[in-house]
Protein backbone atom coordinates (compact mmCIF):
# COMPACT_ATOMS: atom_id res chain seq x y z
CA UNK A 1 0.00 0.00 0.00
CA UNK A 2 1.56 3.33 -0.93
CA UNK A 3 0.67 6.60 0.55
CA UNK A 4 1.02 9.62 -0.92
CA UNK A 5 2.97 12.15 1.77
CA UNK A 6 5.45 14.95 1.47
CA UNK A 7 8.94 13.47 2.77
CA UNK A 8 10.65 17.42 4.47
CA UNK A 9 14.93 16.52 4.68
CA UNK A 10 17.41 18.52 5.96
CA UNK A 11 21.26 19.36 4.21
CA UNK A 12 24.13 19.78 6.18
CA UNK A 13 23.53 24.02 5.71
CA UNK A 14 19.70 23.09 7.82
CA UNK A 15 18.16 24.03 4.30
CA UNK A 16 15.07 21.83 4.17
CA UNK A 17 14.14 20.38 1.06
CA UNK A 18 10.34 19.59 0.52
CA UNK A 19 9.06 16.47 -1.98
CA UNK A 20 5.86 14.81 -2.39
CA UNK A 21 6.61 11.05 -2.34
CA UNK A 22 5.05 7.89 -1.80
CA UNK A 23 5.97 5.56 0.41
CA UNK A 24 5.20 2.36 2.03
CA UNK A 25 4.71 0.66 5.68
CA UNK A 26 6.09 -2.65 6.28
CA UNK A 27 5.03 -3.75 9.43
CA UNK A 28 6.65 -1.33 12.10
CA UNK A 29 8.87 0.32 9.30
CA UNK A 30 8.41 3.41 6.95
CA UNK A 31 9.81 2.95 3.48
CA UNK A 32 11.20 5.89 1.63
CA UNK A 33 12.52 5.45 -1.94
CA UNK A 34 13.80 8.98 -3.23
CA UNK A 35 14.78 8.78 -7.14
CA UNK A 36 18.54 9.00 -7.83
CA UNK A 37 20.03 11.43 -7.71
CA UNK A 38 17.47 13.92 -5.64
CA UNK A 39 18.15 16.16 -2.84
CA UNK A 40 15.50 14.14 -0.69
CA UNK A 41 18.43 11.09 -1.20
CA UNK A 42 21.22 13.29 -0.39
CA UNK A 43 20.03 14.34 2.77
CA UNK A 44 18.63 11.06 3.70
CA UNK A 45 22.27 9.70 2.93
CA UNK A 46 23.38 12.93 5.02
CA UNK A 47 21.33 13.40 7.81
CA UNK A 48 19.94 9.84 8.68
CA UNK A 49 16.45 11.14 9.21
CA UNK A 50 13.46 12.33 7.82
CA UNK A 51 9.97 13.77 8.50
CA UNK A 52 6.83 12.13 6.66
CA UNK A 53 4.12 14.70 6.59
CA UNK A 54 0.35 13.71 5.82
CA UNK A 55 -1.22 17.04 4.55
CA UNK A 56 -4.34 16.80 2.23
CA UNK A 57 -3.27 20.33 1.57
CA UNK A 58 -2.68 20.35 -2.89
CA UNK A 59 -1.10 23.18 -3.29
CA UNK A 60 1.85 21.67 -1.49
CA UNK A 61 1.99 18.57 -3.79
CA UNK A 62 0.81 20.61 -6.96
CA UNK A 63 3.58 23.59 -6.10
CA UNK A 64 6.37 21.72 -5.34
CA UNK A 65 5.89 20.11 -9.34
CA UNK A 66 5.65 24.28 -10.62
CA UNK A 67 8.71 25.15 -8.62
CA UNK A 68 7.08 26.53 -5.38
CA UNK A 69 9.18 24.63 -2.80
CA UNK A 70 8.72 27.45 0.01
CA UNK A 71 5.94 26.35 2.30
CA UNK A 72 5.50 26.97 6.10
CA UNK A 73 7.76 24.75 8.29
CA UNK A 74 7.63 23.82 12.17
CA UNK A 75 10.18 22.32 14.05
CA UNK A 76 10.60 19.01 14.49
CA UNK A 77 10.90 17.63 18.23
CA UNK A 78 12.62 14.60 18.06
CA UNK A 79 15.13 14.82 15.51
CA UNK A 80 17.06 17.48 13.42
CA UNK A 81 14.67 18.20 10.71
CA UNK A 82 11.50 20.13 10.26
CA UNK A 83 7.89 19.20 9.17
CA UNK A 84 5.26 20.93 7.10
CA UNK A 85 3.76 23.67 9.63
CA UNK A 86 -0.08 22.90 8.01
CA UNK A 87 0.48 18.43 7.93
CA UNK A 88 -3.02 17.48 9.50
CA UNK A 89 -0.25 14.47 11.15
CA UNK A 90 3.33 13.52 11.01
CA UNK A 91 6.01 11.29 11.34
CA UNK A 92 9.62 11.70 12.57
CA UNK A 93 11.87 9.13 11.57
CA UNK A 94 15.35 7.65 11.54
CA UNK A 95 16.79 5.79 8.85
CA UNK A 96 17.30 1.86 10.16
CA UNK A 97 18.93 0.51 7.20
CA UNK A 98 19.32 1.16 3.44
CA UNK A 99 19.33 -0.98 0.21
CA UNK A 100 21.70 0.74 -2.77
CA UNK A 101 19.06 0.87 -6.39
CA UNK A 102 20.14 1.90 -9.82
CA UNK A 103 16.88 4.24 -9.65
CA UNK A 104 15.55 4.17 -6.51
CA UNK A 105 17.14 3.29 -3.27
CA UNK A 106 15.00 2.36 -0.33
CA UNK A 107 15.62 3.50 3.36
CA UNK A 108 14.15 1.57 5.83
CA UNK A 109 13.03 3.75 8.54
CA UNK A 110 11.41 3.79 12.29
CA UNK A 111 9.67 6.34 13.47
CA UNK A 112 10.71 8.07 16.52
CA UNK A 113 8.13 10.50 17.11
CA UNK A 114 4.95 10.98 15.87
CA UNK A 115 1.87 13.70 16.29
CA UNK A 116 -1.83 14.64 15.27
CA UNK A 117 -2.47 18.29 14.69
CA UNK A 118 -5.56 18.39 12.96
CA UNK A 119 -8.57 16.45 11.87
CA UNK A 120 -9.05 14.26 8.59
CA UNK A 121 -12.30 16.16 7.40
CA UNK A 122 -13.20 12.93 4.64
CA UNK A 123 -11.99 12.15 0.81
CA UNK A 124 -12.36 15.02 -1.18
CA UNK A 125 -12.35 14.03 -5.08
CA UNK A 126 -10.98 16.69 -6.40
CA UNK A 127 -8.14 16.88 -4.01
CA UNK A 128 -7.45 13.09 -5.56
CA UNK A 129 -7.75 14.46 -8.86
CA UNK A 130 -4.94 16.98 -7.97
CA UNK A 131 -2.92 13.92 -6.76
CA UNK A 132 -3.60 12.04 -10.22
CA UNK A 133 -2.32 15.21 -11.84
CA UNK A 134 0.10 15.89 -10.77
CA UNK A 135 1.84 12.58 -11.35
CA UNK A 136 0.97 12.58 -14.45
CA UNK A 137 2.79 16.22 -14.78
CA UNK A 138 6.08 13.99 -13.00
CA UNK A 139 5.75 11.78 -15.90
CA UNK A 140 5.21 14.28 -19.41
CA UNK A 141 8.13 12.50 -20.82
CA UNK A 142 7.70 9.40 -20.59
CA UNK A 143 4.11 9.46 -21.46
CA UNK A 144 1.66 9.93 -24.99
CA UNK A 145 0.43 13.33 -24.79
CA UNK A 146 -2.97 12.25 -26.34
CA UNK A 147 -2.81 10.23 -22.66
CA UNK A 148 -2.07 12.85 -20.51
CA UNK A 149 -5.03 15.36 -22.24
CA UNK A 150 -7.22 12.54 -21.97
CA UNK A 151 -6.66 11.79 -18.18
CA UNK A 152 -6.76 15.32 -17.08
CA UNK A 153 -9.83 15.24 -19.38
CA UNK A 154 -11.37 13.22 -16.85
CA UNK A 155 -10.20 14.34 -13.80
CA UNK A 156 -11.35 17.81 -14.51
CA UNK A 157 -14.70 16.27 -13.66
CA UNK A 158 -13.93 15.54 -9.96
CA UNK A 159 -12.34 19.30 -9.49
CA UNK A 160 -15.36 21.18 -11.49
CA UNK A 161 -17.81 19.18 -8.84
CA UNK A 162 -15.98 19.14 -5.78
CA UNK A 163 -12.92 21.45 -5.15
CA UNK A 164 -12.34 23.77 -3.46
CA UNK A 165 -10.45 27.08 -3.76
CA UNK A 166 -6.75 25.37 -3.42
CA UNK A 167 -7.95 22.36 -5.54
CA UNK A 168 -8.77 24.64 -8.07
CA UNK A 169 -5.39 26.58 -7.84
CA UNK A 170 -3.67 23.40 -7.76
CA UNK A 171 -5.19 21.79 -10.51
CA UNK A 172 -3.99 25.74 -12.32
CA UNK A 173 -0.70 25.32 -11.34
CA UNK A 174 -0.75 21.78 -12.91
CA UNK A 175 -2.34 22.82 -16.07
CA UNK A 176 0.07 25.40 -16.60
CA UNK A 177 2.98 23.34 -16.80
CA UNK A 178 1.35 20.77 -18.95
CA UNK A 179 0.47 23.76 -21.53
CA UNK A 180 4.27 25.30 -21.34
CA UNK A 181 5.71 21.45 -21.83
CA UNK A 182 3.96 21.28 -25.09
CA UNK A 183 3.93 24.55 -26.05
CA UNK B 1 -16.20 21.62 -1.42
CA UNK B 2 -18.04 18.45 -1.23
CA UNK B 3 -16.57 15.79 1.18
CA UNK B 4 -16.89 12.43 0.73
CA UNK B 5 -17.94 11.23 4.47
CA UNK B 6 -19.99 8.38 6.31
CA UNK B 7 -23.36 9.91 7.84
CA UNK B 8 -24.28 7.76 10.84
CA UNK B 9 -28.04 8.74 12.54
CA UNK B 10 -30.52 7.21 14.71
CA UNK B 11 -34.20 6.24 14.35
CA UNK B 12 -36.86 6.45 17.28
CA UNK B 13 -36.07 2.70 17.92
CA UNK B 14 -32.64 3.01 18.45
CA UNK B 15 -31.53 1.80 15.25
CA UNK B 16 -28.35 3.37 13.44
CA UNK B 17 -28.40 4.03 9.96
CA UNK B 18 -24.64 4.14 8.17
CA UNK B 19 -24.76 5.96 4.89
CA UNK B 20 -22.42 7.80 3.07
CA UNK B 21 -22.46 10.95 1.91
CA UNK B 22 -21.03 14.13 0.16
CA UNK B 23 -21.48 17.02 3.07
CA UNK B 24 -20.31 20.44 2.42
CA UNK B 25 -19.12 23.19 5.06
CA UNK B 26 -20.69 26.67 4.78
CA UNK B 27 -18.66 28.72 7.04
CA UNK B 28 -19.67 27.28 10.54
CA UNK B 29 -21.97 25.12 9.28
CA UNK B 30 -22.15 21.32 7.87
CA UNK B 31 -24.54 20.87 4.95
CA UNK B 32 -26.28 17.68 4.88
CA UNK B 33 -28.41 16.57 1.67
CA UNK B 34 -29.94 13.42 1.59
CA UNK B 35 -31.86 12.21 -1.21
CA UNK B 36 -36.12 12.05 -0.86
CA UNK B 37 -36.50 9.03 0.24
CA UNK B 38 -33.88 8.05 2.79
CA UNK B 39 -33.69 6.21 5.70
CA UNK B 40 -31.00 9.13 6.76
CA UNK B 41 -33.61 12.20 5.72
CA UNK B 42 -36.46 10.18 7.77
CA UNK B 43 -33.93 9.90 10.71
CA UNK B 44 -32.63 13.80 10.23
CA UNK B 45 -35.92 14.84 10.09
CA UNK B 46 -37.05 12.80 13.41
CA UNK B 47 -34.11 12.86 15.67
CA UNK B 48 -32.38 16.22 14.09
CA UNK B 49 -28.71 15.01 15.00
CA UNK B 50 -26.38 13.20 13.28
CA UNK B 51 -22.71 12.16 13.56
CA UNK B 52 -20.28 12.99 10.48
CA UNK B 53 -17.36 10.48 10.09
CA UNK B 54 -14.41 11.03 8.12
CA UNK B 55 -13.06 7.53 7.64
CA UNK B 56 -10.49 6.32 4.95
CA UNK B 57 -11.92 3.14 5.60
CA UNK B 58 -13.22 2.26 1.76
CA UNK B 59 -14.66 -1.12 3.02
CA UNK B 60 -17.68 1.04 4.35
CA UNK B 61 -17.84 2.97 1.55
CA UNK B 62 -18.21 -0.20 -0.36
CA UNK B 63 -20.05 -2.26 1.40
CA UNK B 64 -23.11 0.25 2.57
CA UNK B 65 -23.36 0.57 -1.61
CA UNK B 66 -22.99 -3.66 -1.26
CA UNK B 67 -25.36 -4.58 1.15
CA UNK B 68 -22.92 -4.93 3.91
CA UNK B 69 -24.05 -2.13 6.17
CA UNK B 70 -23.16 -3.74 9.48
CA UNK B 71 -20.36 -1.82 10.50
CA UNK B 72 -18.79 -1.38 14.22
CA UNK B 73 -20.04 1.78 16.25
CA UNK B 74 -19.14 3.52 19.53
CA UNK B 75 -21.29 6.02 21.21
CA UNK B 76 -21.64 9.51 20.35
CA UNK B 77 -21.17 11.92 23.52
CA UNK B 78 -23.01 14.97 23.00
CA UNK B 79 -25.49 13.73 21.26
CA UNK B 80 -28.24 10.73 21.17
CA UNK B 81 -26.63 9.02 17.87
CA UNK B 82 -23.57 6.91 17.35
CA UNK B 83 -20.29 7.13 15.34
CA UNK B 84 -18.09 4.78 13.85
CA UNK B 85 -15.97 3.22 16.23
CA UNK B 86 -13.08 3.11 13.30
CA UNK B 87 -13.53 6.97 12.46
CA UNK B 88 -10.65 9.17 12.08
CA UNK B 89 -12.41 12.11 13.28
CA UNK B 90 -15.91 12.83 13.89
CA UNK B 91 -18.48 15.36 14.24
CA UNK B 92 -21.53 15.32 15.87
CA UNK B 93 -24.25 17.86 14.51
CA UNK B 94 -27.51 19.19 15.64
CA UNK B 95 -29.98 20.74 12.87
CA UNK B 96 -30.32 24.48 12.41
CA UNK B 97 -32.34 24.95 9.52
CA UNK B 98 -33.78 22.84 6.82
CA UNK B 99 -34.66 23.88 3.45
CA UNK B 100 -37.28 20.82 1.39
CA UNK B 101 -36.47 19.79 -1.84
CA UNK B 102 -37.81 17.64 -4.26
CA UNK B 103 -34.64 15.63 -4.79
CA UNK B 104 -32.29 16.85 -2.32
CA UNK B 105 -33.53 18.36 1.11
CA UNK B 106 -30.71 20.39 2.84
CA UNK B 107 -30.26 20.44 6.16
CA UNK B 108 -27.86 22.97 8.09
CA UNK B 109 -26.29 21.72 11.09
CA UNK B 110 -23.79 22.97 13.73
CA UNK B 111 -21.38 21.03 15.38
CA UNK B 112 -21.88 20.40 18.82
CA UNK B 113 -18.75 18.11 19.53
CA UNK B 114 -16.39 16.92 17.59
CA UNK B 115 -12.98 14.37 18.49
CA UNK B 116 -10.26 13.36 16.11
CA UNK B 117 -9.13 9.41 16.83
CA UNK B 118 -6.41 8.78 14.93
CA UNK B 119 -3.71 10.36 12.49
CA UNK B 120 -4.69 10.38 8.68
CA UNK B 121 -1.28 8.57 7.15
CA UNK B 122 -1.11 10.60 3.41
CA UNK B 123 -3.25 10.33 0.30
CA UNK B 124 -3.81 6.66 -1.11
CA UNK B 125 -4.70 6.33 -4.74
CA UNK B 126 -6.32 3.29 -4.39
CA UNK B 127 -8.71 4.67 -1.85
CA UNK B 128 -9.98 7.52 -4.36
CA UNK B 129 -10.38 5.06 -6.88
CA UNK B 130 -12.67 2.71 -4.40
CA UNK B 131 -14.24 6.05 -3.70
CA UNK B 132 -15.01 6.74 -7.54
CA UNK B 133 -16.08 3.39 -8.14
CA UNK B 134 -18.49 3.43 -5.47
CA UNK B 135 -20.29 6.93 -7.27
CA UNK B 136 -19.88 5.38 -10.43
CA UNK B 137 -22.08 1.78 -8.81
CA UNK B 138 -24.59 4.38 -6.67
CA UNK B 139 -25.07 5.46 -10.90
CA UNK B 140 -25.19 2.27 -12.89
CA UNK B 141 -28.85 3.06 -13.61
CA UNK B 142 -28.32 6.74 -14.89
CA UNK B 143 -24.55 6.54 -17.19
CA UNK B 144 -24.54 4.39 -19.90
CA UNK B 145 -22.47 0.94 -19.43
CA UNK B 146 -19.56 1.45 -21.92
CA UNK B 147 -18.96 5.13 -19.80
CA UNK B 148 -18.75 2.46 -16.52
CA UNK B 149 -16.79 0.22 -17.64
CA UNK B 150 -14.08 2.80 -19.43
CA UNK B 151 -13.65 4.09 -15.75
CA UNK B 152 -13.40 1.31 -14.14
CA UNK B 153 -10.53 0.29 -16.29
CA UNK B 154 -8.43 3.36 -15.95
CA UNK B 155 -9.45 3.39 -11.67
CA UNK B 156 -7.87 -0.34 -11.86
CA UNK B 157 -4.53 0.99 -12.77
CA UNK B 158 -4.73 2.97 -9.03
CA UNK B 159 -5.67 -0.27 -7.26
CA UNK B 160 -2.99 -2.51 -8.72
CA UNK B 161 -0.43 0.14 -8.30
CA UNK B 162 -1.13 1.43 -4.90
CA UNK B 163 -4.05 -0.64 -3.02
CA UNK B 164 -4.16 -2.51 0.29
CA UNK B 165 -6.05 -5.80 1.62
CA UNK B 166 -9.04 -3.57 2.14
CA UNK B 167 -8.67 -1.50 -0.71
CA UNK B 168 -8.82 -4.80 -2.61
CA UNK B 169 -11.72 -6.30 -1.07
CA UNK B 170 -13.74 -2.72 -1.17
CA UNK B 171 -13.08 -2.61 -5.00
CA UNK B 172 -13.54 -6.40 -5.71
CA UNK B 173 -17.24 -6.07 -4.02
CA UNK B 174 -18.01 -3.28 -6.32
CA UNK B 175 -16.96 -5.16 -9.71
CA UNK B 176 -18.92 -7.77 -8.81
CA UNK B 177 -22.17 -5.22 -8.41
CA UNK B 178 -21.43 -3.90 -11.55
CA UNK B 179 -21.09 -7.77 -12.93
CA UNK B 180 -24.13 -8.67 -11.33
CA UNK B 181 -26.19 -5.07 -12.85
CA UNK B 182 -25.60 -5.95 -16.30
CA UNK B 183 -25.69 -10.04 -15.51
Amino acid sequence: MIYETVITTMNPDGEVHIAPMGIRHEQEKYLIAPFKPSRTLDNLLHSGVAVINATTDVLIFAGCLTGRRDWPLAAATHIACKRLAGALAHVEVRVESSKDDELRPVFACRAVHSATHAPFRGFNRAQAAVVEAAILVSRLHLLPEHKIRSELKYLAIAISKTAGENERTAWQWLLEKVENYYA
